[in-house]
């Protein structure tokens, strides 16, 4: 089944309004074994609505509609798709009793405009819209179209998802093929391009599901999709031994999820002292649930004050050392763990720029890790700007972690 | 100029990845006066990208699209746009020079598969990626379809908003119609709708201007579009005794950037104890360039045992205020402006969920700020879910330090 979803409004094309519902009736497709194969905006034109829906009868089996059946003048979906099809507007019964219904539990009366909610094309259904005023379309096999369903829901999100999750998707349920099922492999320290080339032999031995690899400044994601389980299975078991240590996790989460869980897991807790970071790393962490059972707290050691201040590093050594160095990342890390009595002590140093800064370059960038076996650290350069230093060296620093303790 | 958008990747229509960089894209062509009529999302599905380039040649004058520039097997647009158009695939020597020197940079040999990024179609040109190794491509006037031109941008968002600022805005300008002026205006503190009332009769004075209000949990910014700077200087002389001291200030830049900024220009310094925010406050202020000169650090005190360690708070007092109280908030603020020796100190309490906690319920949060004239407190009750609390807690401690100091 080809299915493609056209979400309609001009404020979709001109401000920063995101286009969430496609987002969110592509994963409930997906539930169902089912993808779209296109997305596509569109502004309150009515020459460029009908342009679309033309192209789309032409490609798609499934038209999944969102906006336009308000009671304004830039409200037009169904007057425009009925055009395009040919078909006369009709008043359904139905549809005008729900609203009246609606505006009198208000006590108020509905506006003159408000009556062309209630005109549905002829050949189509409505669908019930039970917390607004515009009903929805139901339209399978219009004329000149055999085998083609449109499904046109009102924008705002709550009623379409109310309206797709009680009308829409018992359905499609029927139509729909066998459910899909996805392979989600999280990993760490490798570049996409080399992890792309590494898992290039084991990817193709199983080339029958659909592959992506999604990347990002702290992780990559390698996700599969197939009908057969027991084939992502077979994946996953080939694919465990090629990525060895650097696979953080398989299913949902990501590399600090994989740390906080695995560190809880065994009741050890973590300490960390951020320079370069500033936070970022705890303000991960702190995001997830129940961080507060593994996570002791940090200290964000902004200035060489803050580092003797908070941490108890010696002055005249941080003077000598200098505060972006190896001998720095490792004070911090055992000072932190010492402070808080934590299991794991984490220390990030650094120089994110904008200016090179006491010797060292941007870019920078040295982390050390205490733990009941003493201390590991690793120096690296970053590239790229102040964002690229500060999530790479976070995903650097929690993914050292990872592998001295060897979490998962 | 009839102008769309094409973003690509299967993520977009499978997964929960949001497409931000069309809806970036719209607003920069708004600046210069230009819209997109149509966005499409699309796989990397060659048989799918091919049919809607054969398309989006037809219906408009400039096709922009990101993603599939990059180095693995499901990267092809250039690829598939050159087989559309009948064009050859050429390497150009200037992008492969750029990805050996990327490389070099790092110490690293590019993969084989990566020279594939060096190919251009002949006719078109390259565009250069100082922050990748993607480049992208501007085709003008294409084989067969005079007047159109083609930019491709990878969809790595960082990159794609590099190129398109040095290189494709630009040429874009020369071509554009009347420039669009914003007048931009950021408020805290006040609830969207209260604003939205607030402000009612002074924009309806101001109608001939395209009025757009967003609002975010840590702010609300007020958008004016319009042709002529006159008008929109009057608009801001209009607002400004309306919004009073809600008005964080006019023009670029967030709560945070003004606070940086007000306290830099005053030669004041900052030092911040999170509990609830748990490194938030501190990182969102030292991802600006430059935070070092304001900010001196912070703690992190997500447990008890840190309160006391880092900051010296007593463990019985502590004890008996309750980790989530107005005295230990207070505490916080005091004790981690005297350890730092900074001018502000901030503390922030509170509990972000999912549970009650101690006795403060899902949402209780306590603000205080330390200063050369005392401290100040606030408590609030935060709806909404642990990244509200967090989010929104993080805001109402950075407004308050920007009232209480009366920065700006």
């Amino acid at each position: 089944m080809r299915i493609e979803c056209i979400a309609i409004g001009t404020e979709l094309l001109t401000t920063r309004r995101l286009d969430t519902n496609s987002v969110w009736l592509g994963e409930r497709l997906a539930s169902l074994g089912l993808a779209f194969h296109r997305k596509t905006a569109v502004g309150d034109s009515h020459e460029d609505l009908a342009a679309l829906f033309r192209e789309a009868l032409t490609r798609s089996d499934l038209i999944l509609t969102t906006g336009g059946l308000g009671p304004t003048f830039d409200d037009f979906t169904k007057e425009c798709f009925a055009e395009v099809l040919g078909a006369e507007l009709r008043e359904d019964a139905q549809s005008r009793e729900d609203m009246l219904a609606f505006y009198a539990a208000r006590k108020r009366v509905p506006p003159a405009s408000n009556f062309k909610q209630a005109l549905l094309p002829e050949g189509a259904e409505a669908l019930r819209n039970p917390v607004g005023t515009a009903p929805g379309v139901w339209w399978e096999n219009p004329k000149g179209h055999p085998g083609v369903r449109i499904v046109m829901m009102p924008g705002v999100p709550r009623e379409m998802k109310r309206m797709w999750e009680d009308q829409v998707e018992p359905r499609l349920r029927a139509l729909a093929g066998t459910p899909t099922h996805t392979l989600r492999m999280v990993v760490a320290g490798v570049p996409e391009s080399a992890l792309d080339e590494r898992i290039r032999a084991v990817r193709e031995r199983h080339s029958h599901l659909d592959w992506t690899i999604l990347a990002s400044l702290t992780q990559v994601e390698l996700l599969a999709r197939g009908s057969d389980p027991a084939a992502l299975e077979a994946a996953r078991a080939d694919f465990q031994p090629v990525l060895g240590e650097d696979l953080v996790g398989v299913g949902e989460g990501n590399l600090e999820d994989a740390v906080l869980a695995g560190l809880k897991a065994r009741g050890e807790t973590l300490a960390v002292a951020e320079s370069v970071t500033g936070g970022l790393l705890a303000s991960r962490l702190t995001a997830i649930p129940g961080a507060s059972e593994v996570f002791l707290g940090g200290a964000t050691v902004y200035s060489a004050k803050a580092k003797v201040a908070l941490l108890g590093l010696d002055a005249a050594q941080l003077a000598q050392d200098g505060t972006v160095s190896e001998a720095t990342s490792r004070e911090l890390a055992e000072k932190v763990r010492a402070r808080l009595g934590a299991a794991w002590g984490l220390g990030i140093t650094g120089n994110a720029g904008p200016s090179a800064e006491g010797g060292a370059p941007v870019g920078a960038l040295f982390i050390a890790l205490a733990g009941p076996e003493g201390t590991v650290s690793k120096a690296l350069t970053i590239p790229g700007d102040r964002v690229d230093v500060q999530l790479r060296g976070m995903a650097w620093a929690l993914d050292l972690l990872r592998r001295v303790s060897r979490i998962g």
